[in-house]
């Protein structure tokens, strides 16, 4: 699995990285995205959105909800947990509905944000967890560190034999099924496509 | 809304086109995808999925079914309708899990595919149509018609005021809250980012 | 579309009730359910959950945040709305994951809530909207009639004509095909089904 | 976690068993659900649906086709297999758009079907496998054997310890906050509940 988390250098990531990585993720290889990893272009790749949110940094106490208590990523958390310090990150959080929300974070300042989202894109998990961060000692929190612990396991693919591999991606085939899997007449008109000399 | 269908000449549009169709859908635009734009650079960028499938053109017969035959997308269909020649499109079909899987065809030659898939994307509506085609005369029947007449108006935004505004893309603002919503005392480390300078 | 609200007389509504109303929100017919609606038979159906939430009656304040500002039941909003005095209810909320989260809510007492939740179960759409109460005045909040106003016509049917009919519920048919479309050969053991007698 | 088949006396099965079963899968116990099973109190329940379907027994062929070749419930699959005599499920199947479609299944008389579907349902997981029959000897076919193995697998849970319990079904609690999380001030109308004397 791959955790990415990244801050102001997203625009650096070669597009070349990204198609890798995708390919990797619908290949089934888990996908953990932290923080500001949000606007990574790995995340929105995958996302089809801008993944765009509001933000603030005036080190505010959160609070993250368990919406799911019996989520394997929320394993040995109470009903909730504090972080003394964050960045806030508010509502609207542009991406599509996840399979499951497991978390929605309470901030202080008076926001709130779905702060753990679930997806799966072909063969891979992804899971969006919102803390962190670059200053306030956010990773230094025993039950942030749980919650990447707990996630780093459940994005895995579940078996690790026979993964899916992209015929296409990979140049083995261009998919074209050339006999028909129940025997047929070919009829209509007979298109001569380039592609085919 | 916009319909989009595209053959061999997908890499010729420029991703700065992709960018601003992904962005209008994003704030409401419908998008109709029709038979081969699955592979269009902006079904690819929406579904965050390679959108891969298996093909061949052998002029068989589909069979479209109708998975819920109380949606507007299928008004006025009866149980299937039927496409005498068509090129065949089998699955798997790489996309994310569907709001909604409309129509599944049976194809003569043995093999199957989701047909009709909604999804909703920021405040975008998004149908993919299987059937078309570049020589066989999908297009003509009436039952094909129809459906791209219904998707045309389901894709549409329910209401034309007040739609959302992306405020980032179009430079308004890069969405730091300046003022918290609940009154709170700003704690912990300041730190200098270059991007505030 | 049917409003559904009640608090304490849940167990009173007859089964009877339940699986025509049941019957007609898969037919079509929009369902909005208010608050402690959430503990209602018809929602608790439509769910498949328990719809269990945490709760407590302490009048704060309720700030009801928006996930989505172009969705048709916010139109009319900003950013988000103040409830004066409220209910609580608390995550966990147990009902399946939801099409769109249209609303969060953000509680004076520490908690958080997915209040606006989409679900669509056969033809009909369903939304949930949390607010609401036996005595604190939450239905005299011109934000809170706007949603309800919103929601209404967002889960009417979007067509009126076609509405796909239960046949086996209304005892016209029980769906067996008798003629094949593709016309094949009966193989097989012959089972003598004592309901075809 | 538990297989469940049943085929013409589902309505012998007293709701306070379905009551038990949906409790235990809402907590974390798997659900597989077999063919005619669709039927069944339990997967009505859990689906918030009829789960009615187009049928016909003619001992056709049915061909399984494979949507997602790197999901657990597919491994060691081909791209499909085929049972040589069954009875015929069509479209539509009236069920919640499900988190996954593992197989969509051809006919050899015309019609289609949406064999294999995923849920999660609180912290359970359900799979809803179409093959299998009381005559036809569906279930000594080793592909549909490797299936039901696989998805006995996929549907227990990935943790066994810290499940969560429902307390309001227990008995335990009846899921009041008493003290709030954040310290506030109670305000608003104090109301006289009858259930709180």
């Amino acid at each position: 699995m791959l955790i990415w988390w990244g801050h102001k250098a997203h625009k650096l990531v070669e597009d070349k990285i990204v198609d890798r990585v995708q390919q990797r993720v619908l290949e089934g290889m888990g996908l953990l995205v932290l923080h500001s990893g949000h606007h990574s272009k790995i995340f929105k790749r995958m996302m089809g959105t801008t993944a765009n949110i509001r933000w603030a940094e005036r080190g505010e106490m959160e609070r993250v909800w368990v919406c799911n208590p019996g989520h394997p990523i929320a394993e040995g958390l109470g009903e909730y947990f504090e972080i003394e310090m964050t960045e806030m990150y508010g509502e609207p959080f542009q991406v599509p509905a996840p399979d499951e929300t497991v978390f929605v974070s309470w901030f202080e300042g008076g926001e709130v944000f779905r702060s753990g989202l679930c997806y799966k894109r072909g063969n891979g998990k992804i899971f969006y967890f919102r803390p962190g961060h670059e200053s306030y000692p956010v990773y230094y929190n025993k039950d942030v560190q749980r919650v990447i612990k707990n996630s780093i396991h459940w994005v895995c693919p579940e078996k690790t034999s026979g993964l899916w591999i992209d015929r296409i991606a990979k140049g083995i085939d261009n998919m074209e099924r050339k006999d028909p899997v129940q025997p047929i007449e070919v009829k209509g008109y007979q298109v001569d496509h380039n592609y085919k000399k």
